[in-house]
């Protein structure tokens, strides 16, 4: 047997890669560590080298899908020539079409994310991207209010705060998914719509901005994101 | 051995009763059902009939806790001399009260409750509390945005956003009743005091109010809160 030698990031790289195509096509349940090694042609020692379980392998993962979305979307945070309204603005339009691309995977994920029975999949998923996003939106959100055209005095408070609302998404997120899965998209996507523009207009205010500067929603998004292929 | 016959609901009674207080005394983790029952002086398989886990049992207690404190606080919701606003202001210094007044066993149960690893307990909490507050919060800002005095089109919608920040006071509560045990209450109990007059000013915004007309933050509550006896 011919041994191939490869650098530890190199491994670490093509074992995320496995885990994410698996956990993307199967579920995460319906996933094993040995599914996992299989695919990817590593031993179980080499695994647990890396991961202490299959759940500390999922942060891994949520952190690096955080890392790889903002840097995607890194140039329209670093765009001169908007304000920090108009960045913030197009990093939301931004991550909605990341979120339309993706929307197949995202059906599988979120589907088995939002299970009462995984909720501390969920939390490590939603601490991982928190810790990501809170230190781009803080230093926008002080960026903003230094130029005077919005209000968040604390911007790292603020920042956290804005993260915790997002939170209201998931249980009508969830509820939608299941409902599309059943052949029932209008009324779930007309639901996630105006949940998405409420949680907008919760942004707008709390930052001191009429109604409707940050457009967290977009017309035929959720049934983008909601509609099977 | 005489048994005593004791109505259903007398025995569930009695068993969170116990639950309570050894949570509170020796901390859940450090509370076995083996000790629930000896000290409820019922059987195991009694125990079982009423629920199915130490777990569940938490979620029940956790539910009769937030419907007690809402009963006690009733007569502040109901007083019809003060008007939406009023009512809620009178329903957040009722709920400072009542936290003071219980303040050794919760900073027992909040120190337990907040570690990384009872993120799944945390959330039952969570969610008993949430189904019990979330209509009454909702009824109150109907009333008020029917009033014309806040603005809250949606008002379950806003209750539940509302309700979802305060989570941002978990982390910040957490970390301030570990230093606080460790002998440093001052520091924390400044942070801790500006984060709720954030939660406040946040609640404010999201309803059009003032900054300033919700008051979550007292002076010297936060103090009151972690000082140890």
């Amino acid at each position: 047997m011919i041994r191939v030698v490869k650098a530890p990031e190199v491994r670490l790289t093509e074992l995320l890669d496995c885990a994410q195509r698996l956990f993307f096509s199967r579920g995460y349940d319906n996933t094993t560590i040995n599914d996992i090694i299989t695919e990817a042609g590593l031993s179980k020692g080499a695994f647990y080298h890396y991961f202490a379980s299959k759940e500390a392998l999922l942060e891994a993962l949520a952190t690096r899908m955080a890392r790889d979305s903002v840097k995607e979307l890194e140039p329209l945070l670093e765009d001169l020539e908007l304000d920090a309204i108009g960045r913030l603005n197009a990093f939301f339009a931004g991550s909605r079409r990341l979120k339309v691309e993706m929307a197949p995977h995202i059906r599988n994920t979120f589907e088995v994310i939002f299970r009462p029975e995984n909720i501390v999949l969920f939390h490590r998923i939603d601490q991982a991207v928190t810790a990501v996003v809170t230190p781009i939106l803080a230093a926008l959100l002080a960026e903003g209010h230094e130029a005077g055209i919005l209000d968040a005095p604390d911007p790292q408070a603020v920042a956290e705060m804005l993260l915790q609302l997002r939170l209201i998404l998931g249980p009508v997120m969830h509820k939608a998914l299941l409902q599309a899965k059943d052949g029932n998209v209008d009324e779930p996507a007309r639901v996630l719509d105006e949940r998405l523009r409420l949680y907008g207009i919760a942004i707008d205010r709390v930052l001191k901005l009429p109604d409707g500067t940050i457009k967290v929603a977009e017309e035929g998004f959720a049934r983008a994101l909601l509609e099977p292929d």
